[in-house]
């Protein structure tokens, strides 16, 4: 099918959103602001072979996509309005797999709250590959950065994690709604979003922050997925919910306080766990239910696709 | 080298920009948008091998991706905000190549005025790619669509055309100067840039707009790329002109009289020709020297990568 063609049938599934008003079809996408919030901004890709199976269904490649992008707009508790996306297609994609992709890209950003306003697609590319930038807004004073984490804060976590490479790491749901919960309940110190690992994220909002962690090892929530796949891999279901990368959950910074009321509460139906502290200095240490500390190391495998 | 590592050398490189109030190293970036501006977002890729020739250096991977990207925004009369990048790396891409494609995306948007505030690196690609998102503001009654040619508009392009193959796909400066001239000397109805060749773009401003357009060939301006190409190839250096794609050069609508006040004053020092006329009726036509005239036809390579 001809990149015309092709664009034209974007076109007619995105239709048109309130919000933007330049949509697809032109050099440019065009959208207002909301009132008063400054605009954020984050790129990812998913490429087949890299973040996902030789052979993934199309869409769900296009479905990933959208989803990783949006879930940086939570990990800064920002509200979505937008996306915008580059597909390459492979040699082995028919028409009606480039079809698929796009359709996923048009469904999947409506159904998070930032359809799809503008894109571009290439063939000729030697594998699929589908870049996202979901664009987002929020008042500046309430954008949570990776770098605000307090002494006394609480280390707390959304959801179970490890094992997402037994399927949810392309089924998976942002954490928009949580975020947005979150920012109306307390104040956010610091967050990120579990993309590399929960080894190796919490070290990066700890070293953001210029603290320590202290994670105890018993109050991680270990995922089903994760005890699964420890039966076939001989690493422990802990290590696994440590250091698998890819749980798009949200790991959080917040007083001690709040951090207890939202362990109680949970988020949106989400359930929110306490599994650690801001400590003393600046290394990050794994307390073990025996009482023996170790050095939090980044055992998450650094997926090439960043966060 | 390790994605963190490489992580933390754009940002040395990126700096921290005064638009941006996040920059490089959080899960978003963030920025605040000129007072009473809206936002315009486009997205585009350059994949070795497809929108450039296997073997092409990085930095003119990286350079001609943030030069695409801004040209789309020069086509609204927008003005230029930022850049967010996405990277992969094809596996003969050496740790200096890397740094040399990053490097470039940050000094070409630098250059261009939208500076480089976040990304996404992955290695393990097939081939080495680069997309980019630029954002730009405009005042959302400046903005130029392509949808808005009338009767009685002359049809103007900056620059001259043709042969861009030789080079010039690479290095050309996307006309972000001109369309602020333009935008600052008279009301401009319909713009495009010519990515997919003269003929190509020129039907879709034409369809965008609903009208045709009447294209006198002995007005189109020939590049000397473009004579130089017809040595080799057999093609005239007007088809060339008509034809070739990546140009990049703006196409647009005005009224006659401030189509000829363009003609003599050129915009930004840049040459300003009057190619052709809205006609009556829906269809574009050729017009030759000679007085005869035949139907355009969109004889552009549709190259891949969509405009």
């Amino acid at each position: 099918m001809a990149e015309r063609a092709l664009i034209d049938y974007i076109r007619g599934l995105a239709g048109s959103d309130g919000r933007a008003l330049i949509g697809i079809g032109d050099d440019c996408a065009a959208l207002r602001l909301p009132e008063g919030t400054v605009a954020v901004v984050t790129i990812d890709s998913v490429i087949e072979g890299v973040h996902c199976e030789p052979g993934t269904a199309p869409e769900m490649i296009g479905r990933k996509a959208v989803s990783r992008a949006l879930s940086d707009i939570a990990a800064m508790a920002a509200d979505p309005l937008c996306t915008v996306a580059a597909a390459s297609f492979g040699p082995g994609l028919s028409e009606a797999g480039r079809r698929g992709l796009v359709r996923a890209l048009c469904e999947r950003g409506r159904e998070l709250g930032a359809p799809l306003i503008g894109g571009d697609v290439a063939s000729g590319a030697e594998s699929t590959m589908v870049t996202v930038t979901a664009l987002g807004s929020g008042d500046p004073s309430e954008l949570v950065r990776r770098s605000g984490a307090e002494p006394g804060d609480l280390v707390c976590v959304t959801g179970s994690l490890g094992g997402s490479i037994l399927g949810r790491h392309l089924t998976f749901d942002p954490r928009l709604r949580e975020a947005a919960a979150l920012r109306g309940r307390c104040r956010v110190h610091a967050m990120i979003d579990i993309s590399d690992g929960l080894s190796t994220d919490a070290l990066h909002l700890a070293d953001e922050s210029q603290v320590g962690f202290v994670i105890e090892e018993a109050a991680v929530p270990v995922s089903d997925s994760a005890r699964r796949l420890a039966q076939t891999t001989g690493r422990s279901a802990l290590d696994h919910a440590f250091d698998d990368g890819e749980d798009y959950e949200l790991l959080f910074c917040v007083a001690a306080d709040d951090a207890r009321r939202l362990a109680e509460e949970g988020l949106a139906g989400t359930s929110v766990s306490i599994i650690g502290r801001v400590g003393e200095g600046r290394s990050s240490r794994r307390l073990a239910a025996d009482g023996t500390e170790r050095e939090l190391t980044a055992g998450g495998w650094e997926h090439p696709g960043g966060g």
